[in-house]
C-alpha cells in the first residue's frame, strides 16, 4: 500500500485557516490505498517570540524527512520586517535547494480579473528561487550614518541557470502551445543578462519545437495587462519571478487563487506547497480568507507526487466552484473548503 | 530676453519622428520674448556603426554647455543589447548625475486603460536614477563555461537615497492629497532595504503634513492594477522604478503618452526629457507614432526650467486632444503634432 507522509506548517494569521481546508480537500481525494499521514509543525511568529527560533538544523532534519510540505503562511506584523523571511521561508528554500519555484496563472472562466474584456489567461512562470538577489549577499558599512553604504549582490551561476532553465523547456515541451519566454533584464544587467541569455540559447538548441521569445521585465508588465495571451511558461530570475507573479496573481483571479510549488525536481529534499498570498493579519481568525489557493497548491503537491488524476480533481473542483461562485451567497473559509471536499470525493 | 539653449538628441527608429512634434509644440508654446536655440546632436545606432562610439568626453562637455535635453529614443536590433544602453542612455544618467528620475501617471478623461471600470489614476514615480542595480557593478568569471558565476551589484548609499528621498517628500508636500509610498523590497534585501526604510523614516519627521506609506515592490505592481487610486507619489529604486514604471504607464494609457524627466535637480548639468517608450523599430518612419509622450515630456522640461504656466498649457492640450481622439479618424504623428501645436498656441 502507497503512502504520503506530509509535513504541514500552518504559520501565521490565515495560514491556520486555509491549510485546515487544503488538508479536507486532500483527504477527500486520495485513493483508499494511499495511507495519509500528517505532521504539523509550528513555525512563524508564535515560536520566534516564545523562543527566538525561526529555522534550527534540527527543524530542517525533520522536515526532510517527509514526502512533501504543505506551507500556509508565515509573517506578522510584530516581528521585524526581513526576520521570519530570510530566517524561514527563504532559508527554507534553500536548504532543500527548492531551485524551481512554479506559479501557474489560469484565468478561470467566471472569476473576475482587474482587466478589461477576459482576455485568455494561461501561462505558468517557473521562477528561479535559489540565486539571483535573494542570496542575502551584500552588507552594509557605517550603518545608521550619512555614508552608510549597502549593497546587495545578485549571483548567478551557470549550474542554477541552466537547471531552471532546463525544467521550464521541458514544461513548454509538454504544452500544446510549446512556446517559452525568457524574461529578464539583460540590457542593463548585462553580465548576469548574458548569463542567462546564453544558457537559454544553447539550452533552445535542444528542443527545437519550442518558439522561444525574449522580454526585458519592465516589458513584460505591460504584456501581463494588455496581452496576457502572449505568455504559455516564463522563465526567470528570483527577484523578477517574485515581482511578475504576483502581477500575473492580481490579473488572473487574484492572490485567493494562486498557487506555488517550491520544488526540488531531484527529489533530494521535499518540495514545498503554499498560496502565493500572505498571512493577512487583518482578516485572520475571521473565517474571510479564501482557501482556494492553498487547494490549488495541493493540487501542484499531488502532481509533483505523482497522483495526476487526484490534481487534476482538484482543479477540476476549483474551477467549477468559482464557476458558480457568482450565484452562491458568500461563503465561509471552511464553507469553501466543505464544497470542494465533496467535488472532489464526488 | 529669455532663452532657452536645447540639445536635441532624436535618436533611432521614432525618435526623430516624435521628436519632430515635440520641438514644434515646444515653439508655438514659447512666449515671444524668450529665444529657442536648438543644437541636434546624432547618437545612437548610426553613429554607432559609422564610428563605433556611443557617448565621448568630447560629446559630454557640448551636452554640459544647454539648458536643458530634449531625447527621442535610442536603441535599434542591430546593435547587440546593453551597449546603447550602458554606452549611451545610462552613460549620461551617470554622467549629469540625473538622480531624480520623475515619471508621472495620470489616465486623463477619455483615454483607453487595459484596466476594467475606468480608475481614478494620477500618481507620479520618483524613481532614483544613480545608484542601485544600474551601477554597472559586478562581473563575470569563467565565461562561457558551465563554471561561470555572474553578478550583479545594487550599491545604496545614504546620500544617494537621502537626496531622492526628500526630493519626493517635497513633491508629496507640494500636491493636495500629500501621500508618500515607499516601494522596496525589504523583506528580503535587507541591507538596502534598511537604509531606504531608515533614511525614509528620518526625513518623514521632518514632513508631518504627508502620509507616508510601505509596499514591497511585488504588491505594488498589485495594487497598481487593483487600486491605482491608492498611489499618489511613490519613491522607489532605480530597478523597481524602472519596472513599475513601465506597468504604471501600460495602466494610465499606455507608453504612448508616458513622460519623463531625468533631472538633476541641483543644475549643476543639464536634465534630459525623454518620453518612456523606445524606439520602436517596427513602426519608425510611417508616421504612426504617438508623439504626446514626447510633447508631454517637454512639459516636464518646461516645468523643471521654470516655465509652469507654458508647461500647464502643453498639459491641457494633450488632455483636450486626447479626450477628442475618439471622436477623430486616425491621424499621424505630424497631424497631432499640428493639433497640439494649434491648441497651445490658442
Ligand atoms: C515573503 C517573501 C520572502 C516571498 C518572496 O519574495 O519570495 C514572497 O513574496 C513570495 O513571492 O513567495
Ligand atoms: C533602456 C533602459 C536602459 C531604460 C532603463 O532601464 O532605465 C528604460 O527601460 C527606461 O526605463 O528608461
Amino acid at each position: 500500500s502507497r503512502s504520503l507522509n506530509l509535513a504541514v506548517i500552518p504559520g501565521d494569521g490565515i495560514g491556520q485557516e486555509v491549510v485546515a481546508e487544503g488538508l479536507k480537500v486532500l483527504s477527500a481525494v486520495l485513493p483508499q490505498d494511499v495511507k495519509l499521514e500528517t505532521k504539523e509543525y509550528d513555525f512563524g511568529a508564535r515560536r520566534y517570540h516564545a523562543t527566538g527560533e525561526t529555522l534550527t538544523d534540527a527543524d530542517l532534519d525533520a522536515l526532510k524527512r517527509h514526502d512533501a510540505i504543505l506551507l500556509g503562511a508565515i509573517g506578522d506584523p510584530s516581528v521585524p520586517s526581513g526576520v521570519l523571511e530570510r530566517g524561514f521561508l527563504l532559508k527554507l528554500r534553500f536548504a532543500f535547494d527548492h531551485h524551481v519555484n512554479l506559479r501557474p496563472s489560469k484565468l478561470l472562466p467566471g472569476v473576475a480579473t482587474p482587466l478589461a474584456g477576459q482576455p485568455e489567461i494561461d501561462f505558468v512562470v517557473v521562477r528561479e528561487g535559489t540565486e539571483g538577489p535573494y542570496t542575502g549577499n551584500g552588507g552594509t558599512i557605517r550603518k545608521g550614518t550619512e555614508h552608510e553604504v549597502a549593497t546587495e549582490v545578485s549571483v548567478n551561476t551557470a549550474f542554477g541557470v541552466e537547471r531552471v532553465v532546463r525544467d521550464a523547456f521541458a514544461r513548454a515541451q509538454a504544452r500544446p502551445r510549446k512556446k517559452l519566454t525568457l524574461v529578464h533584464k539583460n540590457n542593463v544587467l548585462t553580465f548576469a543578462g548574458h548569463l542567462w541569455t546564453n544558457v537559454f540559447h544553447k539550452v533552445a538548441a535542444e528542443y527545437p519545437e519550442v518558439t522561444t521569445d525574449y522580454i526585458h521585465v519592465d516589458a513584460a508588465t505591460i504584456y501581463l495587462v494588455t496581452q496576457p495571451e502572449r505568455f504559455d511558461v516564463i522563465v526567470t530570475d528570483n527577484l523578477f519571478g517574485d515581482i511578475i507573479t504576483d502581477l500575473a496573481a492580481a490579473v488572473s483571479g487574484g492572490i485567493g487563487v494562486a498557487a506555488s510549488g517550491n520544488i526540488n525536481p531531484s527529489g533530494a529534499f521535499p518540495s514545498m506547497f503554499e498560496p502565493v498570498h500572505g498571512s493577512a493579519p487583518d482578516i485572520a481568525g475571521q473565517g474571510k480568507a479564501d482557501p482556494s489557493a492553498t487547494v490549488l497548491s495541493v493540487a501542484l503537491l499531488l502532481r509533483h507526487l505523482g497522483h495526476e488524476a487526484e490534481a487534476a480533481r482538484i482543479e477540476d473542483a476549483v474551477s467549477a466552484d468559482l464557476a458558480e461562485r457568482g450565484g452562491l451567497p458568500a461563503r465561509s473559509t471552511s464553507e469553501i473548503g466543505d464544497a470542494l471536499a465533496v467535488r472532489v470525493a464526488g
